[in-house]
């Protein structure tokens, strides 16, 4: 038998342990994102993989927000967020504390995610809107484009899931 | 200048071509999930990383519905899927056909995603219900289980981030 896990038996970290703890040095931009259900997502899973900060830009949504606490489960209490009034802004702040820019999209030269290599460099990762994706002057701002490889007919990956990819492949290379 | 891809350069399958397309070897099973949100993004996820099909169990929601189609996006009509009652009779058909079984879930003995071995036989996925997770008993009729490792305060991530994210561990040495 193997027994399912209560969630007292995770030893998940308490709020004022995951305030003290040492984050991952990935800050997640997410670019004019419209669905308050995928802000929340990606708090839920920013918690997960103890990243540094979300910054949450122009239409996107913040806390406090009922809509958000439905995917957030009190994640926004965890994971540090800002509010920037356009993306830009936000990503001359961090390129100027040293932060090396990436977006996540397709493009003419992006980077595939299985073959990006994930230095000790603090990162920004941007991620677009739902439909527009990350605004091409945001996509020239940045140092690179990493891409998640696809095979079948979509577009892209839902927003919430490709955040949950692409910083599950950051986080694994550390375990 | 790194331009991004318009849809129609990112050269994506067709839906004839997807359907005429070799899979991967990958059945997911959704084993009383809730939220249509989720089920949508499943096969948004699943068309994007070709998966064999989707087995939609007990009180999980089926196409055609509204509001699953506002997350699959028409991925209801690439991705292969059927509806069991229960989901054990699921299980039980795809082990007699030779599927090894793993549900991803938090489990005494279960294996970190990232060690997991992904051999070329024919695989089935389980993921739960948003709050109960997998039920013991599916858990007990499985091969073993797969635990995505989390290093926050929550005790999992949002099932159609945990079904990206272990879809792309899956893709990604095939790459």
């Amino acid at each position: 038998m193997n027994q399912k896990l209560k969630n007292e038996e995770l030893e998940r970290l308490s709020v004022s342990e995951f305030r003290a703890s040492e984050k991952n040095a990935i800050v997640i931009i997410l670019d004019n994102v419209r669905s308050l259900n995928n802000v929340g997502s990606v708090f839920r899973t920013g918690d997960a993989f103890l990243i540094e900060e979300v910054v949450l830009c122009g239409v996107t949504g913040t806390p406090p927000n009922k809509e958000i606490e439905k995917t957030a489960l009190g994640a926004t209490s965890t994971v540090k967020w800002s509010y920037s009034k356009t993306t830009l802004e936000a990503l001359k702040n961090y390129k100027e504390k040293g932060y090396k820019l990436y977006s996540v999209e397709q493009a003419m030269k992006s980077i595939p995610l299985n073959t990006f290599t994930w230095s000790k460099e603090p990162l920004v990762l941007v991620f677009g809107n739902e439909v527009y994706g990350v605004e091409q002057e945001v996509i020239d701002f940045c140092d690179g484009v990493i891409e998640i490889p696809q095979a079948g007919t979509k577009h892209s990956l839902n927003i919430s899931v490709s955040v949950g990819v692409v910083l599950w492949e950051a986080m694994r290379g550390k375990l």
